[in-house]
C-alpha cells in the first residue's frame, strides 16, 4: 500500500526522466498518481521545486542501490562492470529506450537554471561516485585510482545513455562496456604490480 | 555581416544549450536575435521544430568541427585525445558552466517525445562517431577498435559534461582525460603489436 506522497515522487520520477523537468506539469503529475490537486501543496508546500528537490533525492538514491546490486551480484570486478553496463542496454531496450538514468535529464536542465537543484543532482552524483569508488577499491583498485575511475565510469555510462536513447540502439553500452572492463582491469593489475 | 536567418539560429543554439528546448520561448529566441517575430516564420515556416531540427544540424556541425581542429592541432593522438578534454573543461569554467555540448540537453528532452529532433540529434552524433573514428584510424588505431573506441570517447565526454555542470568542477573532465588517454594509448599499443 503507497501513500498519495509516494505515489506523487513516483509519478514525478517516471515523467521527469521520460520528459524533463520543464516539460512536466505539475497536473500531469497529479493526474498519473491519481492525486487529488490539494495533496500536492499539502506535501510539498515548497511546490514544483521542492517536489523536483525529493524526486532527485529518492530517484537517485533508488538507481544508485539497484547499480550497485548488480554490481555485488558479480565477484570478478571488471566481469561485474562488464555486465552493469550491458544491463543498463537492456533495461533501455525494454522500455523503448525511455529508462535511463533518472536524474540525468533534470540535471542538464537546471544545471545552469536553478541552484537548489542543481545542488540536488550534485549530491546524487556525489554519493554515487562515492560508493563506486568504494566498491572499486574493495575490488583491488588502488586508492588514488578510485574516484578518478569512479568518475569515469559513471561518466561514461551516462554519456551512453543520451547516445543510446537518441540512436534507438544498445550498441553504445556494449562499446563502453569492453572499454570500461579494460579500464577496471589495467587498473587492478597496476595496483597488484604496486 | 550575419542575416536575420543566422541571428535566430546562434541565439537558439545558445538558449537551447542553457535552458533547454522546452525551457526556450520562441520569444525569447526572437529578443535575443533581435529580430522581429515575423521573421521566424518567414525562415521557418515548420516553426519551432524547424528552428529546433535546424540548430541541432548547424550546432553539431560547428562543435564537431571545433573538437576535430583542437584534436588536429597535436600529432600526437593520446596527447591529443587528454587535451581536447582539458580544453572542453577550460571553456565549460570560464563559461560558468554553461557552454558544454551544444545538442546534449536537446538530446534528451527529445529522444522520447520528438521523432524528428531525436533522429537529428542521432544524425549528429553518428558524424561525430564517424570523423572521430576517421581520426583514430589515421593515429595507429586498429580498424576494428576505431568505432567502439570513438563511441566510448564521445560518450564519455558528454556525460563528464553532465557531472561537470552540476559539480561546478572541471575534475571530471581531468579523471575522464586520463582514462581516455589510456585507453587511446592501449588501442594503439594491440595495434602495433599486430
Amino acid at each position: 500500500m503507497t501513500t498519495t506522497k509516494e505515489r506523487i515522487l513516483d509519478a514525478s520520477s517516471e515523467l521527469f526522466r521520460r520528459q524533463g523537468l520543464t516539460g512536466t506539469g505539475i497536473k500531469q503529475v497529479l493526474a498519473v498518481a491519481h492525486a487529488p490537486f490539494g495533496s500536492l501543496y499539502h506535501h510539498f508546500p515548497g511546490g514544483k521545486d521542492q517536489l523536483a528537490a525529493e524526486t532527485i533525492a529518492r530517484a537517485g538514491s533508488w538507481y544508485g542501490q539497484m547499480v550497485m546490486e548488480k554490481l555485488l551480484s558479480i565477484s570478478d570486478p571488471v566481469e561485474s562492470i562488464r555486465a552493469a553496463f550491458l544491463a543498463a542496454g537492456e533495461t533501455l531496450e525494454s522500455t523503448g529506450y525511455a529508462d535511463a538514468c533518472p536524474i540525468e535529464t533534470i540535471a542538464l536542465e537546471v544545471a545552469s537554471t536553478n541552484e537548489q537543484l542543481r545542488v540536488a543532482c550534485h549530491e546524487v552524483f556525489e554519493a554515487w561516485v562515492a560508493g563506486l569508488a568504494a566498491w572499486l577499491e574493495g575490488g583491488g583498485v588502488a586508492p588514488t585510482d578510485t574516484r578518478p575511475l569512479a568518475l569515469t565510469i559513471i561518466s561514461t555510462l551516462e554519456g551512453a545513455f543520451v547516445l543510446a536513447r537518441v540512436a534507438r540502439s544498445t550498441g553504445v553500452l556494449a562499446a563502453t562496456a569492453d572499454a570500461m572492463a579494460l579500464l577496471v582491469s589495467d587498473s587492478i593489475s597496476r595496483a597488484s604490480r604496486g
